[in-house]
């Protein structure tokens, strides 16, 4: 298939742009009879929805979403579950300017460059927006995970310099939702909030790091050599807008070690085989151990800033300058929560189906 | 496809373990017209081989590749190109003893997990040995590659907590050939190599850093939104045995940074849109920019060491100990180094045929 | 991906069911730069229209497209197509009745038996109201083949046992436009029209013969040797409801024959390789020669009738018997003949691009 | 994937070429736990092998099967089945004058149109002998499907104008193997076989018809919309060289009927659900329904004939003639039909991983 599928059992299409007529997602391979409804996907696009806080982008947006297949007296028949979002409070107008102009740090370059006709509008499909579609697909893998007792979460561990101290695993889901920055440690919430507003006050944005957990997951999931698990969910992430690194388990700090300090040893625990440590993030050799998952990835500060810079006129092929107006987010990170979220449990929710723990016809 | 094929348009299956009778690869959808014998492959082989100095395991494989179809008079004719490696060396009984104790940081536990049947020997196609596959499909990658000036070249840029100089991009490769670590700064492969010793003479491993450059990708390649090129390359990295992190261009170090500090502002040189920073790692919104593309990976420390271990017995279902005997690398960055090559080779050669700059059919 | 996608390079994925929400198809791969709008692809929707002559169903529908995303400029931007045509007709009284009694010569029982939660309602998405799906996909492909000067035309040939005779293939497109069977016979058509009114009359429905001709399509599309121009193709018709026969050039006349009364001969006509005759109908090896390429596929009698027909209650488990209400066409030939086109099409469109004739990028 | 892989979750990836060094296949897929040794695919293999009999080809070879991978203590590990045979009579003289004048009926056009470089030498990958690759992965497909009791036999129903008898399904396999033809009807037999022998003294060759059934498939397997059962079995026997029509049940003659005449009704049978006939060949809607699947296809008489034909020299593009030496078969029906049962297989042997039926990972 094409670029914008992803799954092999469990596949999620996506489409739409950021000042088009509508986004939206088309899951197939989900089995019949799981319960689901309109409500179950809203609540997870109200999570990315902008203009919740200060700290968010100011388009208004209600995100209301429209299920228009595969769900029949409640329950998903097996057939693909198309749902789409109509933009709404679409202006156009900001980006007139920019129609030549590629932003720095934004994909427009090169979707010009391999497309030649581009939608420039809102960033075209290159927007956070079309993180809607990964949302909705997210919405219907997690309904299918939790019948098998599996939850992602994922919070905020730093924003610029600001780091989060370590919380229990267990809390990190009901602390992170107490702020609007989704970060688990409610001082170093206060603070990055501080630092974003910062950033906003100066036409200026800041990066961060995002970390997902997954809880719960069997041993056994992920398919070497090639279709490992932490390959494919470091694709996942990697294929989110802004994030230019991922790691698993202790990741690049097990680079500076010693395998006598960081190999995670095994031992017994009620029946069940466990490691002392977690170094690994609960994947070896592509396969998950049944110990949680850990990923954290970096994202860079949003690239639309309000300040003066330096780019090129393609039409002109002369050197310009612009400032980006337009409606953006000084950081990306808390909206971009629900959206690693959604990511990891499609990678699951397919992996889980080709492991043959969920049946791929019906629950 | 199964788990054991990559590429859509290029594609890669591999097959063989580490102490079986052979391992090996098919690469189909290379164009026809391209020339190519085994020496091509045996050269890429040669750089991956143990045995070849005091800082790689002593497992004595000259890992003699042989063509088997593909090729007809001295050029690819657009069918598969099947080539094989015999194991020559193999010797299993240090495995015995392994047999049902999974070593940690090893792939074994989740192996078993998913398989039931599995072959301990050497890691059976957990192994590192199953590389041999990714280098020949990467060897016929590169001289696809090649004929559209496109190279990748990688390097070891830390070792422990040695870590490399910055040196000039294109010296890196020259230099880097001259050392057995494979690394471009001398004095710090000096100290490297000694790291390794040091490790190596406590029955200790140590992990790394590995950072590959594709010089001369043109812009416009990347699929978004579900195949961006940062995206397909991660998974191909984080797929490669002990790699435990990847990041492109300034990655986890713009999670700390300002969009004012770190935006890649665009500029004209000699008629091409350059940057004039590279903070992107030469990718934006998953499609190449015309920039040299960098990335990353964290590559941990060999799991097998010599040192005493805990583990479980999973027959007994008892804690257990192990010592690991067998003939293993104490750090395996410098052979990864070709692996991390022809990881990438392979994505690029899929992507080229898939953007259109080069013709699936024939050159 | 799952089983409603299909195609590599463009992938066509379609969603919905006959008495749901809506129907419809997201169109991915398709290159920037091709002019598209509604009416393309009304105009061909409206071909495959329901209650449009005595000969088909009396649902009345007029199937109205919208395009959701994928067009910017009145020009694809490289984005997918997302289009959608809401259900307006529905009336699902009739199938009250058949809850549990699985229609003889329908799908039901093999999908209630696949996914045990099954919308019964008018065949839920195993009624031939899905091709809607496969119309879209088949709009978009028949522009972009066009832009390469190819064509694909189906028609008629045979209704129960009246056959048409052979039509110079020049005229079958506008011969077959004028009459509502689609036959390029006007003769044929006629005692066809009759033969399905008789059907009808008689609460009973009447199988057909649909030949599909590709025009102007090069030597050399085609990838051996899963994914053979004719196989893809025959896999693309068989897939179409109630067809359960393809035969490709002389097909299975040949079985009869001997090599010296069939092997095609070629020659050279103002520089062109041709063959004298086209019995292996433009494909050889899997591979297209340049030729017209000929398709013949078997349609079954629609098998929804209002006759007594014996059965069984699934919930019961007792034998049953049924008479089938709501609105069917007496012979899905005139119907089909859209949809036949379509698939074709998106195949064709698939390997074009796959073989370097159309740049998947952009035009 | 490229064109030589096929199958999603049960994999097959066949090279190789008529007078290359090897052909071969790498299965993939195939879970952990099956018993597996070269004997199991030799037996399959010998079924095809040429020199058998009057009626085949006069090349003499052993196609020696020798497994590379995937087997360890006498059961599959989850790992691909690598498996390769060499070729050992390979006679290229007769082919040396065929260079530049493609045969008719044969695939060397296409080939040359779509690579440019082509291995001439015995019809390269457009050869019937690169169907050992379909062999090898039939024989490990049909091990597979042997654990949940489900066969594959096809047998030839015609040749020429000879037209078998029907015979009882469950006496078609033990019948069939009786003569050379591989026909279950004992005299059409004979007379097949003398159809055979005439066009063979007359340097001429002769078509057929192959009936494949598959035996206790369960009802539920097929994937809507575009991944039916029968549009993939079509696919994977169209696929096959020569083959040029497939049907399913009674096939073209639906088209000549109507509904009352040919819908299959249902009735219990020990709590089983069965039809009381079988027009649909065990396929509605693209799944099976639990009834036996009948196909048959249409095999064109071998092109490769001795008798003077006109063709081109495309090197001067000018008009030419040709005699075909070399050694072929005057009839291919009776060694096609190890083929036909394996392409079967492998299709079968994915779709119950893919529906469920079938453990993916191990037995």
């Amino acid at each position: 298939m094409a670029g914008n599928t992803t799954g092999k059992m469990f596949s999620v299409t996506t489409f739409g742009s950021s000042h088009g007529r509508a986004l939206g997602a088309v899951v197939d391979g989900c089995p019949a009879g799981l319960e689901l409804n309109e409500e179950d996907i809203q609540v997870e696009l109200n999570k990315r929805r902008p203009g919740t806080s200060d700290i968010t982008s100011s388009r208004s947006e209600q995100d209301q979403v429209e299920i228009l297949s595969g769900v029949f007296e409640g329950k998903t028949d097996g057939t693909p579950i198309a749902a789409v979002v109509y933009n709404k409070d679409v202006d156009s107008a900001a980006y007139e300017d920019l129609k030549n102009k590629p932003r720095p740090g934004h994909g427009d370059y090169g979707w010009i460059s391999r497309y030649k006709h581009y939608d420039y509008r809102g960033g075209g499909r290159g927007s956070g927006r079309i993180t809607i579609g990964h949302v909705i697909g997210g919405a219907v893998a997690k309904k299918l995970l939790n019948t098998v007792n599996i939850k992602v979460i994922a919070h905020v561990t730093q924003i610029g310099k600001v780091k989060s101290h370590k919380v229990n695993l267990d809390l990190i889901e009901e602390y992170s939702k107490r702020n609007p920055v989704r970060c688990a440690d409610p001082q170093a919430a206060n603070k990055m909030e501080e630092a974003i507003l910062q950033a906003k006050s100066l036409g200026d944005s800041i990066g961060g790091i995002v970390e997902t957990i997954i809880f719960n997951l069997p041993a056994g999931i992920g398919e070497p050599v090639f279709d490992k698990l932490d390959g494919d969910l470091s694709r996942a992430l990697m294929s989110i807008g802004s994030v230019k690194g991922v790691e698993i388990g202790f990741g690049f700090d097990l680079a500076e070690s010693t395998a006598s300090e960081t190999n995670d040893e095994f031992y017994i625990e009620k029946d069940t085989i466990k490691t002392t440590t977690n170094t690994s993030g609960g994947v070896l050799g592509g396969i998950s151990i049944g110990m949680p998952v850990v990923m954290r990835m970096a994202v860079k500060p949003t690239p639309s800033i309000s300040l003066l810079q330096k780019t090129v006129d393609l039409e002109r092929m002369e050197e310009s300058k612009i400032e980006i107006k337009g409606r953006h987010d000084p950081c990306i990170c808390p909206r971009i929560v629900p959206v690693a979220e959604s990511a990891v449990a499609i990678v699951l929710a397919d992996h889980m189906i080709r492991s043959g723990f969920i049946n791929p016809c019906h629950l």
